[in-house]
């Protein structure tokens, strides 16, 4: 499996007592592929994924599939600090008809070492073996700092199906290690949206994020200029773009960036706790801030520019 | 909820391939029991709760609650990164009988402050509305260092049933402070075995601990003394506990207890990833470094000295 | 070297412009004394050695040397990033006539290993190699969180000169097994106020802290009613202290305590950046919250019981 | 100020007994001139900067002016946890003809906040009014995470002289906030070696670091083919980079530079405790490891072409 473009790590939506509201699911993903994502990843960070039961993760899920209908990738994220009911997500996934897995590391017990964490990776991948695996690496929520590149390594013998690393961490140099491990053996996705230029500077060929769900085509343009050679051009809209994240860590980023996709006229409905959607003061300084930076007129410029 | 004397943070039972194994429960349980300790504590920390499913959760504490038949307290682990799936873990504790429960904070999402981890807490409670709640501290694993009094603050306005906390850190200032909230009135149980002396000394009346699975009667002779005010004596056994306890960290701790428990002739089965079993080579060593310390000896003498 | 008793972590006294005042040493030396403090600590954290000049610390070294003249012990904090600054620090609390010296680890390049922190700390205690050196552990400020054990280890043949450590550490269970290494060989002092009662219930023979400084007689005190099996009676004084300590992280610990001098009628004087001394505002409402816990009060009583 | 190119993060230079070896100072700026860096950094991080005494960082740094002999930029850090020290080096720096002061957050006690991390350094650049003054953001050793888009805003108010920040950390999105804020008025220098490239992607006009003293041809080809337009050269060029530091991190990253120059010619002498020499099985290690990727070679022939 070799993914280029943009993965959108979409939203769970809920009604306003916090249950699934999967009438939602249809028209988000309409609009992603409009807005030329090439996959969305399910139930991951963004998704809420650790917030749900495994049954809503299963439920959420299958609408996603089957809103899709095979007009993009469909990402699945299975991971879960239970390594039985991350295996059952596995098998799920594959049953709906979802174009690969990824899992993050427990997050309860931490996996000791590099070794230990190809071990748990291993039995979760094995559950869906003829399913592309993504290693979801993430150390700023998992705690797990570990050496990717030795990841790799160890991984490669062990799970037959891995096919790279969903990359959430701003090192880029290891980043880049690991896209040129055995001439690009394996597909290492980019996962910081603020990011996104440097990754492509260092050969990214594919990302996932949250803000592509609501900012693709200031992206794919940041891309399509870099192609071309525009780095100064690619420099300001990334730098827009770096300005709209800035204002995801005022409050709480995944609430802030349901409050955005609301602003835009897509009401998703609440987040679970611990997360605590934004209060109407707070959904204006939002609004007001993204005013400011005039971030609707650029999104507007760009998906005009590009028609 | 008053709670006196020791709660064994008890071990989950596994066969030889990982899957539960309830024929062990009973045997443990009377063990238990014989040795003094005052009730159980459920698929916690100790009972890899976090690494089973929601369905082995509530057989394994099923299970325990029909072995215990009310000779003793039961506590039922019941935290999840998933509020949800806490949820029905509490109501199903409530269902089979267990005594009280407990949850540690959400760990993928981290509550944000401590009203944040109040709501959280204050959701898992309400749904088994007649039962003793603990909240679990355990910030070494959560990360959640937030101050206990301060929660106590908050919580007691919006957590009708709770009990108190399972109190896992060594700052025992703190600790004391939330003893003494309110002239007592919440039950404060320690957690961390090796600093059971210096917690009866700032007031400790009870405590929940893994070791006390297999080394009840150490533990209680140190109270014993330390109620008639034989404070050298306690420190020796104390410090005896100390050395019994250094050996837990030279591999991993949950492993190392299950292979303790093997070598006092209790095979409780394997770990779960990714927790790891000790190696044949690792056992030995563990077996060597107890008979060094003469860890049998002195339990025994402990023992034979009581009756 | 065998200290009993308590040292108090004194402070570095500042005219208002922030130059050295050490006209105000002699009035605090007589204070402690007739308060019953067996000796000071001088330039640790609380007296803000790391903000002096090696020419101020030297110099304020001295003036608590004169003034002491013999009636207490003088222990001088000698730390510092470059061992070679330590040193002269060192060579110059030798020549002044102090009575033993103490160190943290460097805290720019951390030591990499328990080995690295001995063959670090042998540097510093060979240039005073008549003094008896005590490792100052304070892992919440350097960083290093090594085992204090497996030091004493390494440290006893390496270091001729080893007295101790002064622990400072909410850790006891390490602290006792410090205490106990070959019977009692070093002198290991306990760091944390808050925690003084717990850590005599382990052994501990002396502490060193900040707030022995303004409140001996109250420890002193925690010290009897242990000493006499009064356990009910120390636990009381010492939630006192553990009151009055929770008002030091309100703002800032070494300024907030230098105000309390204040109100108890020292003036001191400011701190230095990065520290800073608390707006008028907030040493009124500390003021109010001594005041409210009646901390004034119970000291006073506490005096005048002893007498 | 406005810095273009590579400034060399370079070495303080010992005797084998750990005492100052200035007469290595002149070959190695010849060398660092002729391989085209267009200043150095003295007494920082690789300069062992926190390991010498003020009097020795004085010493070293006026050798390295006096070599220098206005041929490139010469940077003195003055960072130091006291102030007051801080202060002396920089009236030092200033009155040698150094080019530019730059200093760490304080590392004992550390800044609580941007604010008082702003009073910090405002306070140390005054001692040289009329000097360029970069704050040095490091931390991943400092411990000081801030944000440094706050930093410019608060600061530029408050330190009259501020010419910017000297970089080192991963976070390329903030990076590239700062080198816009206000469109571009401070110098922000980009810190981690194996980022140049994406760090030129986002903007990036000159670099500190300290494998800038041996393979700065290396990383200017990378600079110039960048300029060029050619991304995938740059990239491969990067990645040899990447792979050749990946290597520092095996044992200890500064004595292995030390040992990767004396492999290229140049004996600089031992590193200070707590930093450790390598022993020679090590340097013989990192010497195979060099050959593996070949790592002289690609040097020579990237210096060869640029002839």
């Amino acid at each position: 499996m070799r993914i280029q473009g943009l993965i959108a790590a979409t939203f769970s939506t809920f009604n306003e007592d916090g249950s699934l509201d999967l009438s939602l699911v249809p028209g988000l993903v309409d609009k992603l592929i409009s807005e030329g994502v090439q996959g969305v990843f399910i139930c991951g960070t963004n998704g809420e994924g650790p917030n749900l039961t495994i049954e809503e993760r299963m439920t959420i899920a299958e609408a996603y599939v089957k809103a899709v209908n095979k007009r993009c990738l469909v990402l699945v994220h299975v991971g879960h600090p239970s390594i039985a009911e991350a295996r059952k997500l596995a098998v799920h996934a594959k049953k709906i008809g979802a174009d690969a897995i990824s899992a993050v590391a427990a997050f309860y017990f931490k996996p000791a070492s590099v070794n230990n964490l190809v071990d748990c990776m291993a039995e979760i991948a094995a559950a869906a073996p003829d399913m592309p695996f993504y290693y979801y690496h993430i150390p700023v929520i998992t705690g797990m700092g570990i050496d990717m590149l030795e990841f790799l390594r160890l991984a490669e013998g062990k799970i037959p199906n891995l096919a790279g690393i969903k990359y959430t961490a701003a090192t880029l140099h290891e980043y880049q290690a690991c896209l040129n491990y055995k001439n690009g053996r394996f597909d290492i996705l980019y996962g910081y949206d603020e990011l996104l230029l440097p990754a492509l500077a260092v050969g990214a060929q594919a990302a996932i994020g949250s803000t592509y769900t609501f900012a693709a085509p200031l992206y794919l343009k940041v891309m399509a200029y870099f192609r071309e050679g525009k780095i100064a051009e690619a420099q300001q809209l990334q730098l827009h773009a770096i300005n709209m994240i800035r204002c995801l860590s005022r409050y709480s980023p995944i609430p802030t960036q349901k409050t955005i996709m609301k602003l835009m006229g897509m009401d998703l409905g609440p987040c679970r706790l611990p997360l605590v959607s934004l209060s109407a003061q707070q959904e204006q300084e939002i609004s007001h801030y993204l005013q400011e930076i005039k971030f609707a007129e650029v999104l507007k410029e760009v998906v005009s520019n590009a028609q």
